[in-house]
């Protein structure tokens, strides 16, 4: 059995939905990234030396869950899609299946990696902290360009993140729009194809059941 | 056909492997990444609005490469290696194509843009140019762990990134080797399972075919 590390609202919202998308038994172990404790622990970092979450155990091959667990999200969920592909999360297709990827890695390493860690962890990109105002603001700023982007992406009439069928993009996709919320983001406003696709995922029951396991309130985007 | 967008030396050199590697036909495009006429020409930013290198035309569906440029590099290595199974550059096993994944979603994002990028491009991390010295040095040092940490992975004996077999994650852990001997850090020295493993990678053909067609010259590490 899978067990997903995870910290609520974080980035692990994606594969969370994509294990109840999926519907087999897992379990969910909390590693608060708000404070150190949850994933800076002797203990936590003896199993993953990255220090993050999500992080999955119960990969085959794995003694116990003690070994070999699975980071980085693009993976965890790549892993999931094509591990079940009953759930049919995952274009058949090459080109399209690589658009996935395209989504997810940007996402990944754009604009949480260096957007979101600007303006949430500055102190990983200097040890000045009288700089980190001035690492936020272009943060900030780079987040602007980066979501004008995903909504002139969304704004050619497509139905999902990869055009033709619901795939692990979408769920990875609206951790960023929650995330614009919790930023202080008028997101509905600016970015009104992203708000609709982000209405037809959040009104999954997968997607709703994550979210109230985790307890993340949504602002809910115009139906 | 496909061509790729490339610049000598930058990350765009994995997927370059991956061509020589399958062996199809392809067109090489220089856009320098070193400036800013390379890939912020509006020619360039109407194709790619990301303005970086790799990008990829030719994909199916795409009318006259005009348009659907797959970008990230992983995406364009996965895709090149799930479209061209024949070369047997990707495992068949979900969880082993997980840990390949794994591998270039973090050197993409984690080491590549951020790591990397600050000690490259510390303009992106703020706007105030007194503070790019600070940017620098804390990105050399977060550097520094994320390549004690790859070579912690490669010490276990491993033949390959991902063990078992040559895949698309080794050509794009060689950039990192590369670039890690372009600013100064005596690699053989410090990370002797890497070189083993960059050695390998360096005596492929088909690498060796990239390396000289973008005239990079390579320190070698010991064999």
């Amino acid at each position: 059995m899978h067990r997903l590390y995870y910290s609520p609202g974080a980035c692990s919202l994606a594969p969370h939905i994509v294990l109840e998308e999926i519907g087999i038994p897992y379990a969910l172990e909390l590693r608060s990234a708000r404070n150190a404790e949850g994933t800076s622990t002797p203990e936590y970092l003896a199993l993953n030396p990255k220090g993050r979450v999500p992080a999955l155990a119960g990969m085959p091959g794995s003694a116990g869950g003690a070994t070999g667990l699975l980071t980085e999200a693009p993976a965890i969920l790549f892993f999931l899609a094509r591990s079940h592909p009953e759930a049919r999360l995952l274009p058949g297709d090459p080109a399209a299946e690589a658009r996935c990827l395209e989504w997810m890695n940007w996402l990944s390493g754009t604009v949480h990696g260096q957007s979101f860690g600007q303006i949430w962890r500055a102190h990983r990109f200097t040890a000045d902290p009288v700089q980190h105002a001035a690492i936020i603001a272009k943060g900030e700023e780079n987040l602007g360009g980066q979501y004008a982007h995903i909504e002139a992406l969304l704004a050619d009439g497509r139905d999902w993140a990869v055009p033709g069928q619901y795939s692990i993009a979408d769920p990875f996709l609206l951790v960023f729009w929650l995330w614009g919320q919790r930023i202080g983001i008028e997101m509905a406003g600016h970015y009104p194809a992203w708000a609709r696709l982000s209405a037809r995922i959040l009104a999954r029951p997968a997607v709703q059941r994550a979210l109230e396991q985790e307890r993340v309130s949504v602002a809910a985007p115009p139906a």
